[in-house]
């Protein structure tokens, strides 16, 4: 079944494994007229490029992104954007090895049993190299939000077991490390604690938060396409997602009524609410609050340390996989948050076009 | 835009109001020759009826399901299979106050401001009575696994700060108590506290877990339609829904490599699993092992307390909201969890079908 | 698989047999704020109905539609609308005979082979009762659309070899006889042919001509979404439609490019065509013109006439059906087809507005 | 809104524009394990290749395609077929006089209007060339079909006036002139017929037929995905298409009960038809006979005799259309409505899986 389209009037459909030709998208449903360049794109694709800290995978590509279609004259025309980025560094490596066992927390067994075999070349088409389709077409979408004044803060929360504090919290600091830590002093700690687990051959987990604001109220369609439910499944399409949570998440579930209720107010004449416990939805629709959500990654499966598998002969065996490895998915999956956040959001703004028979008269007059 | 159909080649369509004439659900794609009839229906249905204790709405509604179409001699016959529960105790009360303000933790603003104007009588399409459609059709999905040999458990791990200890699950208790906890003790310390937020005028939240067993290998598609995603979706669009987790979830974020990855082993000749902190999904496929996720709902947003919001004149003012509220959301809700977890796995099921060429070819011989 | 919903955001669903409870729609999608009543939906099945002509089955329906849901104070809320006719005269005959053979011309075959069994009452689901829903949901659509100053024009344009002359068209000819014939003449001489027809035991095919105006410039979408390929899916889903054309259809296979190509000009300052051989598209976009096109609709199956068939138990029978039955399809297809055409108008209108980033950006501002 | 996509479980999203860096496709949803190679696209492509005759444009390119992802060791596996054919001959002419003005009969006036501007050079998207990725795809569902027995023949019916007889037909002759007719002495007079035409600076239209052998009873799902009205939709986004009929067509408008209906007989054990005036299709779903259906396609616009139109400043002017344009799309387009043809039943042949519940629980046993 075709499962690498994603939108329904901005729609994506990616393509490419990790030892391929390479890696692509194209994005359909663009509207007309966006000013756009393969720099727009590049500048979000390079904040997933490996090789950019001693945390990131060694695969040495410059991951630049070719635009192959739909822009005329610097403008978006409306028709389908095709971009491709070449995969240069893809290892002509023995993977006889690899191809023979199944790595425990990867998805070669499920491929085998799925479809009969697999591409093992590097995990194929489940390699992390996989995102970059959705990174490049969520620049466009993020860079058509810029349009409409919304803005999105996508960074590190956690790693293992250092959490940034929202007393600490800065900004401007994000950029400012290899782990997109919007606190230098967690950022810190946060390298020991992963020094401490490569030196394990160990690899740690951690949380993405993300932050949108300038939404309109309203977006996102009762009861099933629920701005948030579309979230939900945007972000855990994402591989190593373990956990989606918006507003206060699951300590909603240990709270009561009149602690989580977002009373509302006046603000300036508007209507606004003097908490944001719901993180920016309420009944799955954005209610002008900043939609704040996280989501918790699971540890880098690939480790050094040595691990109990079974061989395609059904044999009980010890691997240890050695290659070049992130020991945290976190700080480069930042960048694919952001872009899967966009793409949602994108989406529910264009389907919300016709929600009021007003406005589409007004419009078509 | 439409948002109230769910599923693929199994879809189901809901509608109706809290105060409208019923509630129903089409489900369309449902194969032909289940045997089928209005009991297998109501016994899911009776499991979020309202009434049954004293932490649920007092509104009375037997709500009795009446299957209009899709059954021929007591089996589905492949055509849509419309379903009805008509409203009965649908007061007709003042509502002019309700509609002149905002309620803080409820969808009324975004309503409003998305589409002009709502129907403001207990909720309209937001108000809980819409599950009765997912859970009508929930129903036939259960069914269907059943038929290959696939069973679901659900339950309340958690209320408040009342959590189910996993070395004292029993799940025979689940039925034997009225908050659908399997643990008697965690049952009654729940009740004492939902007792005491009833005193204090005020609601609580929850944590429903889901285990889905038997399930093959493979199900869900790289990389948007994964299964976990998905998932996500379904139980997000549940109202109140604020997080979702599979496996380890959040704490994944917290754990290593070692800690956190299933080694793969040989059970009876079979590949197995000796852990299952993954909780059955590896890249987005079901593994083998139980699919085990939790959800975590806020506490019910109407409460007797004295709240402050604004009106439509956009005055501040305080409100105390009086009616047939539940304290907390979760026991009734454990159904619905359970009927969009069925809902998404016979998708998956008949999306799956056409994944190998051999299965393909062998089926049309 | 789930075939009974049409449409993107402006969705429907039907359900429903011929002899089961009824025929129902779910509309979700519409845009909140149209005025609607039960009178705006019957005012259009009315002119489906049964028994109005001795052209048309007698089978006793009024046929009376009843709202359900989505409707607030007169008005439609954004939420789906449910809509259901009951069954009234579905007989409670002997279907014995019927249920042990294939009748010709008919699907009982495909869904014995398809599904395993087939709900044989009546036709079941592949009845002509089954467009009720269309129609109903339809009436919706078209007042839609008269919102945005567009109009639908639907009339049979032949019945057998009898066919209306384009200089003997008179619009308001339409409804004053009962095969809905912009032509008094043509419908008395297609009147005297479906009497030699019956009297023959046999039955007749025809054509149904539709003719939109006002539809702005531009709707449909390169290059799988053309407006005409939807309508042509639309209309070809009406049951025992064999042909589909727009403009000069395939009269413009023997034409040239001279004779078919139609000049642009300038009328009143605004740009438009001096010819309309394309009927209303170009490239599979609206070009401002009025849309136009027919839909051959094949001879009503059931005939009392004998003809040949097999039984399930594999023998070569002769047979003769006795029934409820026109001998002309058409005359109540023909709002059937403006049905069609008005769904998938109002779809494409409204997925129509995203694809100017100006637009876009003007809209939520 | 993203129109570029076909198919729901077997989908394919194609991009690019006459005059860009290429024209691709991605497919999505493939079956596991098709031996596929790049020759066994380039045989489909090659029958759409220009230079072939007079007839077509005279542009160079070899239109060679380029697989870059989705097949290990020669073999599909199941995630997304990436293909491009890099353009080559895009001259760098001078367009800014077709830039300024709107061609009858083509959908410069359209894109204008509803994206604000176009990509003019060499007709952009709407170019024939966007076809290749449509036949590149569907290359792999014939591939797909031929595996289980399916086999399409689609051939040129009819050039302006000249039509094959169906006594004179012969399948071998297909392939044996330029035209692709089954009949060599039609062939031959279609022939001169074009030579005229093109002496008159004139273009002619055409009709393309295609037959299908071996389908299975059941394809195509009541009552809006039946299989007539997919295949309706496929063939009118082709194009130039501007009539789809199926079995008798637009002739059983004309017909009677007694001569259109097709009597069911027994053949060899097995139920079939003693006729196949339906062609193929009874209630939307495929009833064991051949599949018959024809497409209408207009002259090409593009015409070097002198023709009326305006331009952007909304002056009336004379226009003559100079370059590299076939005289005649049909010969070109026979393995268009083939590939079209074969997405379209390998989709439902996916889709068909569920139909039953006993082959579901036989498929995962």
């Amino acid at each position: 079944m075709a499962g690498s389209s994603f939108g329904t009037v901005f729609k994506i459909t990616t393509w490419g494994e990790s030892h391929g030709k390479g890696i692509g998208v194209v994005v359909d449903g663009c509207p007309a007229g966006l000013p756009l360049c393969e720099e727009d794109i590049q500048e979000y694709l390079d904040r997933r490029k490996p090789g950019q800290s001693k945390f990131t995978t060694q695969r040495r590509e410059d991951d630049a992104v070719e635009i192959l279609s739909g822009i005329f004259e610097g403008k978006t025309t409306g028709t389908p954007i095709s971009m491709v980025v070449w995969n240069k560094d893809q290892k002509s490596k023995d993977y006889s090895e690899i191809a023979s066992y199944y790595r425990p927390g990867h998805a070669d067994y499920c491929f085998d049993e799925k479809y009969g075999f697999r591409d093992y070349r590097g995990g194929g088409r489940s390699s992390g190299r996989e995102t970059i389709g959705r990174v490049a077409a969520g620049a466009i979408a993020a860079k058509l939000l810029k349009e409409m004044g919304i803005s999105i803060l996508t960074y590190t929360k956690s790693i293992g077991p250092v959490t940034v504090d929202s007393d600490r919290f800065r900004a401007e600091e994000i950029n400012q490390n290899a782990l997109f830590m919007p606190d230098a002093v967690a950022a810190q700690e946060a390298t020991a604690y992963l020094e401490q687990c490569l030196s394990e051959k160990n690899s740690s987990g951690g949380v993405v938060e993300c932050v949108v604001t300038g939404l309109p109220v309203g977006l996102g369609d009762p009861v099933f396409e629920k701005l948030d439910a579309n979230l939900a499944k945007a972000i855990f399409s994402i591989g190593a997602v373990k956990g989606f949570e918006i507003g206060d998440g699951f300590d909603a579930a240990c709270a009561t009524g009149l602690t989580n209720n977002d009373a509302f107010c006046m603000d300036n004449g508007k209507i606004s609410k003097r908490t944001n416990h719901s993180g920016g939805t309420l009944g799955g629709m954005s209610d002008g609050a900043p939609l704040v959500f996280r989501a918790a990654f699971k540890p880098t499966p690939s480790i050094a340390a040595t691990q109990q598998t079974v061989n395609k002969s059904g044999e009980e065996i010890d691997i240890s996989i050695h290659g070049r490895h992130d020991p945290i998915i976190v700080p480069r999956a930042v960048v694919v948050v952001e872009a899967m956040t966009a793409l949602t959001l994108v989406d529910a703004m264009l389907l919300n076009m016709g929600a009021k028979l007003d406005s589409l008269v007004d419009f078509y007059e």
